[in-house]
């Protein structure tokens, strides 16, 4: 991930939400533009390498629509997309360079990466449980990313999450289950624990966000990477040139 | 907690279970007797100094009854212990030294008495939390030392563990709950944390265990505690000096 | 640690500094005077009920001089005090409440006290050992607090840390030796863990800061604290009323 | 890393040594002969699948000369091999299938490929610092293993260890300096933890031995693996299918 030659210019659609703060709070210098509801996207689209949506599921034409008319790169962090708001994505990909991810912490795509490589090397006998803590005021548990990794293991055992989803740690433990543990409290940023628990010993992976920041470091990373690229549909983990 | 002058002769009840063979293993010049069901216990415990019971509740009465016989100082381990038993024991501990406990871990009466410290200095500003894994084949979720360790909390804040106790961490976090959260897999003896999730920091306490033998190494020390104490009835705490 | 039944003016000396900053930030409302060097502190430590002080050695006799005039209280957290600062300090305290700290953690004023228990309660056969981490641009090692740690440790168990300090790890461990590691790397606020390492067993206490900002935060809870106490000097340990 | 259909022979040289010991307790059924100094290695060689050398480096030429005239495997767990016992293994690696290594734990030899793979990933913003804890009576430090990972993460940023390797935490940190720091204490089997230190967020991959059986468990996966495989001088990696 070598950072651009030249720095460059991001145009920030939904500026005022936290992720569109925090982005700018993260890269006041490259943030050229910013679009709220109404502003003429098209324009602000040509004046910028690349354009960083974190707003709204049905702002996402007018986006797809801005960037392939200025032929700029789009990142989409916005949650929640629909079928139909993919197929959108992919077909702007092979005009414009998109990458569309829920989570844009570098440590966490290349846990998700390790973790993928430790289900797939070590065999059934390795049990797998994710462990998260998060602030008090999360309501949703398991976490989004502890879910994530948890499809990540998954998906490198050719098994859905949901067949194998374990919540409640009580009785029998079913062959190749992977469980999910939350703690909450306090004003932890994210803590996520992936163990492979086999005969003797333990591989513990683990990833600590130490501020809530570097979801937007992330972002800016990614669109510095994304700037300038070929057309195509890109992932985080293309940012760190994973497999 | 200064070893016996003498190391003293312990007999034990129960010598077939699991903890009875882990105890003749942890300390095997001190176990100079073994009672099985229909041994004359009463001639046993007038030679030894400290009889051991990790056998079940149904053999208390003669357990009790030996050890005031013959003077000796008796240990119990045994669980499920109705209330009747615990008067019994009580009536006993009038004639002979009597600790009852239902975890003979020195780490753990010492993390117990650490919790409950914590949790009476820091306020309620502070959330509680416990995590605890142990082995695939553990069925019961929390584990015994868990709630233990959450009594220990609870108590130290004047309250009871069932009205704050949270096993599922999702929705809104009551205020003064003690969450619990439970890993399993693999051949994990035991480990047991207790977080204090504060603003901006959090104290950690925490505890391994590396094999299960440290259940019978700490019945063995405590036995060599208790052995020529006077009359009464202990608790491990009193093994460590603790308050 | 009942919080004061009315917010208590502060007035801080040394407002510039980062800590005096930081303390600003953490209590604004509170906050209602700050003096630089040359103002007028007696006028000031009239207006307040507790003066703050984290400016720098030579700046104590004035301060002490002007909360001693005001009959308000003062609490000091400069570093680098001498024999003759601390003889003044306890002349002072038979006027006015003085708390003078070097660590306004209540996190880690906690767990000072719970190693100091451990230390005394487990025998000599857990061994200490004493892991911290900080950012990559921390240059001594091992950290203040984790010196504190130790002479908590080694005050348990009476005698000098400098007598059992073990700062490499490589040879035989000499018996009752405390042994520090440190780790340098990142953006760590600040992690200790201070582990007493028995025999297949481990109790293991510890401590994670967020951020920087929890000295501001306990020091401003220190105060609300000290103001309106009787003459004395006082310690951390008491706003937590550990003994 | 599929078991073998059949379950392999297994000759083991060394077999009075505490891996011998190790591995025969793991694998009764499997170790079908043992070999000490004079026994007839040949004759030895041809009743089994496959041959345990961790004897020592002057027993090397009989253990290879044996496996390759009876055309059976061989694995190497000797250490402390000169450049031209390395040499030997590559020629005899020609006509039959050896693994020669250092570590025998699974864990740790996936451990060492996701650290290589972080490394090479996460760029030099990442700072890497490696932590371990053995038990009290281990007088080298770092450990090997420690050691192991730390040329696993060098190698992966094209540099040598010694060239980046830093074991007195006090200081200026050094750009891309690799740190160690080690725990003495307990009992403790053996537990490593490499940090990736970033800008705000951590990864921490870890490995626990719960016990020191580990290395003889992975000893007879590998020696299992290993059976009845082509030519060629094979790593502990293959057995997981590492790149």
């Amino acid at each position: 991930m070598p950072p651009a030659e030249v720095a460059p210019r991001i145009g920030l659609i939904g500026a005022g939400g936290r992720m569109g703060q925090a982005i700018r709070a993260a890269a006041p210098a490259l943030v050229t533009a910013t679009a709220g509801r109404g502003d003429d996207l098209a324009a602000i689209a040509h004046e910028v390498d690349v354009l960083i949506d974190f707003s709204r599921p049905d702002a996402l034409p007018a986006s797809l629509a801005a960037a392939i008319g200025a032929g700029c790169a789009l990142l989409i962090g916005t949650t929640g997309l629909s079928d139909a708001d993919h197929d959108a994505i992919d077909d702007a990909a092979l005009r414009i360079a998109v990458l569309q991810t829920g989570n844009t912490s570098l440590g966490i795509t290349l846990l998700s990466a390790l973790v993928a490589e430790a289900a797939k090397r070590l065999g059934a006998g390795w049990d797998i449980e994710i462990v998260e803590a998060h602030h008090r005021a999360k309501v949703d548990a398991p976490s989004g990313t502890a879910l994530l990794l948890g499809e990540a293991a998954a998906g490198a055992r050719g098994v859905a999450l949901n067949s194998v989803r374990r919540d409640d740690p009580g009785g029998a433990r079913p062959d190749g289950a992977i469980g999910f543990a939350a703690v909450r409290g306090g004003t932890i940023a994210g803590d996520h624990e992936v163990l492979f628990l086999g005969a003797g010993e333990q591989v513990r992976l683990a990833h600590r966000a130490e501020h809530r920041g570097i979801f937007a470091d992330g972002a800016v990373a990614a669109a510095r990477w994304l700037a300038g690229r070929p057309p195509g549909r890109y992932r985080m983990q293309d940012v760190l040139d994973l497999p």
